[in-house]
């Protein structure tokens, strides 16, 4: 309910706020650079609207989490749509390196601009999320600005460390446990983590319950991740939508297909002979669940959850914010696509 | 002289500063991350060493700047770190969008480890450069951070700027001299404006002092692109060198091409043909010599200069650091390569 409540008032603050700060892109001659970012972030172009844009979780939850620790949740925009703007610069450029067509349903950026110029919008929006931090000086006060800006810094260095490996770990065949987590670290749970504990550094809240935010954010991050790949093979889409969007197919490295790897049955076995194709899709993911790949999943994801509440309940949220953050959390686990 | 006794000096505490930061990306599994840039500041690999990192001016100006301001130097390298790593960083991106094999005599990070992950690491220089930058408020204060912050990064957007125009002139026949003018502002001139507006910002001198330097840093950019324009065309290397070092053969828009251009001659009309043959390169220069190009890129690139010196005159920078300055802002002019 309160979930309900909240977020269309915060969306709508946060749209507002990362147009103002797309609109700095306003140099003689970059009109076609400001639609280039202003088509990705799902203002423009065809198709454009709420989809294209995204869910904006990572916005929300600096919002909320500020709000619950007591501050005031408008002052927490500048953050808010600074995270926002690191998660799409990454976008952008990870769909160069994998070369991926479609995003959100629609053409990527470098498909329609070409890679040249999208390499160099990526650029800029990452440059407009430090700008937008920045802002945090006029709200706050220097040293939060300071401290906000090493925060999501240091998170983007994690995120390019998890994209370095990812990308290294393409060429190879199996995937370590280890290795996946550490990947999945980088690459979802840092930006999740740096989220919440940039509402608490805008509240004011002192250092262990920051702690206690940030890890909050760090395992819905991991478990987001979880539920994300099992959607991946046994999700609606994945079984009976189009082909491509199956893991199988795509060959991504998930938690249930390094599972069902490890435990070197009949799924390892057909893995093991190259290309899945097609036809052989439900066959294999009901292979995959029968070698308990599927139970697996769902367990970690449970427990993530479990561990993210607890974290939650150690940082006392407050409020209606406190109760939308239990809210979101659940429904993210529950969710089935 | 000053300059000869100050440039080796600095030049060793920034090359230290610089390992440090760049020691920053230690996750597990990212050496080779940590490789590439290693490789691409000319530490590691196959000729690694002095020309392949580079004359490292930008750290230069703002740590002179920063003594000559009254300033303590040491003070301001973590902003000297920051420009340098911008400048680096914008290289790597600059070589995948113009698909450049070479950098400084050696294999471009892009032809060495593929397109996604020099993308990659080009995005973990560009956040090793706020890293660096954010230190700064363990040596002068949180909101000095801030303000230098914002610099680089209002600097950064004017130079994705630059380089959208740049790429979309690309595709152009001919190119207005506002055009021009507007890219080589973004792409040369802001970085040279903000690294000796960072150093007086560090010395902490007034806004009018902050001006006078910024302005002197933007001026000497527009004077070095000049002078380099013309060495693309009648510098010892473009003239008798490899071929391809010639602005003629490579099609670059430069200061003197575009002279050329606008004045309709015997060039223009050879331009329109299509493209250069590298046996024709010396007639070409002569041509274009004589109808004026040279005298006019040469006459622009000291008027500039004069400019410069004259902003820096009204900056009113002090002692040996100050008279470095001057002799370095003569130097970039005189140079022949």
């Amino acid at each position: 309910m309160s979930l309900n409540k909240l977020a269309p008032r915060y969306r709508q603050a946060v749209e507002e706020e990362l147009r103002q700060v797309v609109s700095l892109v306003n140099g003689k001659g970059c009109e076609q650079l400001h639609n280039m970012l202003a088509y990705h972030m799902g203002w423009e172009g065809e198709n454009a609207g709420e989809e294209a844009q995204g869910k904006r979780i990572r916005p929300l939850l600096v919002l909320l989490t500020c709000a619950s620790a007591g501050g005031q949740w408008p002052h927490a925009l500048p953050a808010a749509a600074a995270v926002e703007l690191v998660h799409n610069f990454s976008l952008i450029h990870d769909d160069i390196e994998d070369q991926s067509p479609l995003r959100r349903g629609r053409p990527t950026v470098w498909s329609r601009w070409g890679v040249a110029q999208a390499i160099n919008a990526g650029d800029a929006m990452f440059t407009l999320a430090h700008l937008s931090m920045l802002r945090l000086d006029k709200v706050t006060s220097a040293s939060v600005a300071v401290e906000a800006c090493r925060l999501i810094n240091t998170t983007s260095l994690r995120l390019t460390q998890g994209q370095h490996l990812d990308l290294a770990y393409e060429s190879q065949a199996g995937l370590s446990s280890d290795a996946y987590w550490s990947m999945v670290h980088g690459k979802t749970a840092a930006l999740l983590a740096a989220s919440t504990e940039l509402g608490a550094l805008v509240a004011g809240a002192r250092q262990e319950r920051r702690e206690a935010f940030s890890e909050f954010g760090a395992a819905l991050g991991l478990a987001f991740q979880a539920k994300d790949d099992l959607l991946g093979i046994w999700g609606d889409v994945a079984l009976t939508g189009k082909s491509t969007d199956s893991d199988l197919l795509s060959g991504k490295k998930s938690l249930p297909i390094i599972f069902g790897l490890s435990h070197d049955g009949a799924f390892a076995k057909r893995w093991s002979q190259g290309s899945i194709f097609a036809a052989e899709i439900p066959t294999l993911a009901a292979q995959l669940e029968r070698e308990g790949a599927r139970d697996y999943t769902q367990r970690t994801a449970n427990r993530l959850t479990e561990q993210a509440l607890a974290s939650l309940k150690t940082a006392g949220p407050q409020g209606e914010a406190g109760e939308a953050l239990v809210e979101l959390t659940n429904k993210l686990l529950s969710r089935q696509v």
